[in-house]
């Protein structure tokens, strides 16, 4: 299932994407309207709690509204609704696994990437929804740079997750650019500030549900900065796949549903680039990664 | 206005200390009972929002309360309540200024502190309360550390804020302990994973209203580990003080009312002594600052 959130008179709301349209399911509305089920979750991070019986419930949702006298009053336009991030607001920061591809750390003049896991957070006021137009941020940075990268989605909660249950604490997948502000980085040493800039964590289009990405280790990821091919690489070639990042992590915090995990960036940034190629007002950012869609963002 | 948070009945709950009594009014239960106010928000977070307005709100009730027939069972003994951390859970990870004392930065092996702000993060599933037994982690570290801090709360939605309005946007203050796995900051180089183990980030006991302390730059802080005064410093020593540190962190990241600020650790961590003395199970630590009052756990 391809699941995305958005606003919808002042409401922020969420549901699958309807099949062959381009359109949503109002899942709040289906359920409010036709009383489908017992109860229902009223926000996504909440519905994730109930791990794949909310996925089961959103297809009841909709196999309801499909019965129903007036299905069309259930499906909202993209042209109509506001875009949101799949999960709007995490409940703690994003968390980042850095220089987890070996070619990513080169260019970021290490030898090679670390042994262990490098984990650093991203306020969740930084994040940003696909198509929406995001800033330069010009006033505080003159290198702002793009990384295209897998996002996690955690659906459950854990603690010393063993490695051979790591994908049940999955709930899906999304694409997420890690905007990362050059100078303030090596500025500020620890990289919190230089990558929570508002906006600096576009997410989306879709959080796709687990199901539909049997393996997370075998999808193409391309980032195109004005339709320019810069990154093409494999979550392949991942130093800590995904499997490990959950355990590793999870040995030493607790993960809970609504938690998201960038796992890295491929290279060809634009810092990596000679001479470096930073963002500038007017560029527009595209990820793409297979079985989840297109991630674009604007900047100005 | 000291005000604690508590959970009673397994309800999160907050009020101001009863004066001189230890016991805590139940603002709660006197809206509920004696519907004072038109309305009442039901969090601490929530309630910040509205600033001092808040405080004034919570003193309105109090005297209602004293005047009501029954004051008495407003009140809840300190023995019959669980104490939690004065923001419970914050909604973004709790920001961390690291090396803003000299001295600190030289026990660690630096020259001297960092001109530039040194910011990570602590999970928020980290945060525990005073007098609340906390586990030493063994199975993951062999060196965890104390450090005493103040902790600066946020009470208002803030991007770009001036100096002169610095504290216009801070509602309280409190105590935290950062608690640091040493060997975990090596080996991950960034600190979240490090500074993020389940209870590593203990606070409170109090959230005081930052009308009773009209100078943060003024304060004693120390620690004591069984009873021996490891860290006694000031806050006079911080290199970047809090009006700066709002100010910059501000410059990048959007402030929001529950935020928490930690703003470094004096010298005399454990990491620091010849030779290094880390946390061990039985071990006591108090973290006391001058108007605020003590944090104090055990460790297992």
């Amino acid at each position: 299932m391809k699941i995305l959130s958005f606003r919808n008179n002042d409401e922020i709301r969420f549901g699958p994407k309807v099949k062959r349209e381009e359109a949503v399911w109002d899942v709040l509305a289906i359920q409010k309207e036709l009383n489908v089920l017992p109860s229902f979750s009223t926000t996504i991070v909440e519905g994730m709690t109930y791990g794949f019986e909310f996925v089961e419930q959103m297809r009841k949702l909709v196999e309801a509204a499909e019965k129903s006298d007036n299905a069309a009053q259930f499906k909202l336009s993209f042209t109509t609704i506001e875009w949101l991030a799949p999960i709007p607001r995490t409940t703690k920061n994003i968390i980042c696994v850095g220089k987890n591809y070996d070619e990513h750390a080169i260019e970021m003049g290490l030898g090679s990437a670390p042994k262990d896991l490098f984990v650093f957070t991203k306020a969740p006021t930084a994040i940003a929804a696909d198509e929406q137009v995001l800033s330069v941020h010009a006033n505080v940075t003159n290198s702002l740079d793009y990384e295209g990268e897998l996002a996690v989605v955690i659906g459950k909660k854990g603690k010393d997750i063993p490695a051979a249950l790591a994908f049940d604490y999955v709930f899906g997948y999304t694409i997420a650019n890690d905007l990362s502000a050059r100078d303030l980085q090596d500025k500020h040493k620890q990289f919190f500030l230089a990558k929570s800039l508002d906006g600096a964590c576009p997410m989306g289009p879709y959080l796709v549900t687990k199901d539909e990405i049997p393996n997370p280790q075998n999808l193409t990821v391309v980032t195109k900065v004005n339709d320019e091919v810069r990154q093409n690489g494999t979550t392949k070639d991942m130093v800590h796949p995904v499997e490990e990042i959950i355990v590793e992590i999870s040995k030493l915090v607790t993960l809970e549903p609504g938690d998201v995990i960038l796992t890295g960036s491929t290279s060809g940034v634009g810092h990596g680039l000679t001479p470096p190629q930073y963002l500038k007002a007017g560029d527009s950012v595209k990820v793409s990664i297979e079985g989840i869609g297109t991630l674009a963002n604007t900047f100005e």
